[in-house]
């Protein structure tokens, strides 16, 4: 029995305590807070507030973090991991190896596994697989999927109600990557679905098309709709996307198709959790990232699939 | 610059050769066979005779083991892991563990990575992903490939001079599978295509497709061609497969198209001779499967593609 820790209970909070319900082999020890713990309406979890965690060292296995990379995790990553084995999401791309440093400082006697889940994450896997035995770069394809910068960017557009781009993969860009082309610039199509009282329609749809950073230069369809339909359409956060490599003779690609972009995040993280336990028990300490994991850690005894 | 000797000059031997050239970090110190060395046509690179290979202890950084599974590797790997990292591509699924042991005995001072490939190997480790993350068993589709075993069987059968069975995905059973579907049981159908000289082709038809272990029970299309279109048909030994896995909500696939099989095994064989040498100056020493080896020792400092 792994016992876990679930801290912070977001989206991602609920998709990892719904993963663990799943798993035979391990056992929810609680769902640490900031809130009120007796608030929290969880799937059947004990919660406790944060400030509580440090009465169960001793008692967890492996501490999942569910907190914001922007705010949450800088912070709670390193001062966790001085009690506690410790995996996280951090999806900073540049700031991950400085993040890994900084657990690393108080991952003295525990183990940390930092910036888990898909991108980074099983992408960055299956780019280092690729880049090395192809030796040509891998590309990248997200969606489709919800963007949650160009959604926001949306909504603040005057007299936008509520709005939720969607990302898709060109699909001419990705046959030019499977037959060996490198040098791909427009690789995504974007979908803007749009809330809106404002009537002069061809004008927001001229302004959508045009900002810049966001949608100018970029193959852009805006699509306007009622608040209503805009929630029946997207109800799950469906997301997923395509690694792909190819040198012309010999093709590599890896894809995702989620339901729930939150919740297969948390099938990452809690399958990294068993991994981290069991790093920590061959004594194996300090902050790793996704990289640093061999794949048996996962999953030892499997010679049954090698 | 990593010193590479190739031992064996079969396909995979020449793949080997032809990946290392592209290479500009890596250099071929030299082919070493049991064949008469000046009788190797080579693209280039020195040929010796296997037993000279003793006198290059302390010039090699690995050997690339290019041997058959069946007699050459259960020997060679561990009489060439005392004295040199070594890489093979040991393919008998059932005795990879048994052969891991044995490699392990002898090299003491050395590491060794076995049944490096893409299955066992690169599908291997889809599959241990796929099944730690998703809690569910990954199905295994092949082809569209040559399947040797059966391509022998068919050249077997009285009156046949050539023959190559080719083995395809059942897209309908592919499509279960990405449905969350487990129990998928024919998953395949099988091509055959027959070089002969007998008279009787609706005779010769029926004894393939009732061929018991073989054809009997599968989807199975036979076509007569003569030699010359046999040959012009499958010059390049293509492959390829897919390893699926779906919970119903989240969907994992990876797939590999490959214009040539031996040649693909090699560049894995090569991408993984850099971890065998990076994992033997990090001081870690004995014999370890593709599961062992984490993701950095293929490329370290990549922190750009994380």
């Amino acid at each position: 029995m792994l016992r876990v820790a679930i801290v912070g209970y977001g989206n991602l909070g609920r998709g990892v305590e719904k993963e663990l319900l799943r798993r035979k082999d391990a056992q929810i020890v609680g769902i640490f807070t900031r809130r009120e713990a007796k608030t929290l309406e969880t799937q059947g979890s004990k919660a406790y507030h944060i400030n509580d965690l440090e009465n169960f060292i001793g008692k967890i296995d492996v501490c999942v973090l569910c907190g914001g990379s922007a705010y949450d995790l800088p912070q709670q990553t390193p001062s966790i991991a001085k009690h506690f084995n410790v995996v996280d999401s951090y999806d900073n791309h540049a700031l991950i190896q400085s993040h890994q440093k900084a657990v690393n400082q108080s991952a003295k006697k525990t183990t940390a596994i930092v910036s888990v889940g898909w991108d980074p994450g099983l992408f960055s896997l299956q780019r280092i697989y690729i880049e090395t035995i192809l030796g040509v770069e891998s590309q990248t394809f997200w969606g489709e999927g919800i963007s949650q910068g160009h959604s926001d960017a949306l909504r603040g557009i005057e007299g936008v109600i509520d709005a939720i781009q969607i990302t898709q993969p060109r699909k001419e860009a990705m046959t030019k990557v499977r037959q060996g082309e490198h040098d791909i610039l427009d690789k995504h199509k974007r979908l803007a679905y749009v809330v809106t009282n404002r009537k002069d329609l061809d004008v927001l749809d001229d302004e959508i098309k045009n900002m810049p950073n966001y949608f100018k230069g970029y193959e852009t369809e805006v699509t306007f709709l009622s608040q209503e339909e805009l929630d029946a359409r997207f109800p799950n956060m469906p997301h997923g996307g395509f690694v792909i490599g190819s040198d012309g003779a010999s093709q590599m690609e890896f894809s995702l198709k989620l339901d729930s972009n939150p919740n297969f995040t948390a099938q990452v993280l809690v399958a990294y959790a068993y991994a981290c336990f069991n790093m920590n028990q061959a004594n194996i300490k300090g902050a790793y990232t996704i990289f640093d994991v061999a794949p048996r850690h996962l999953a030892s005894g499997r010679y049954d699939i090698l």
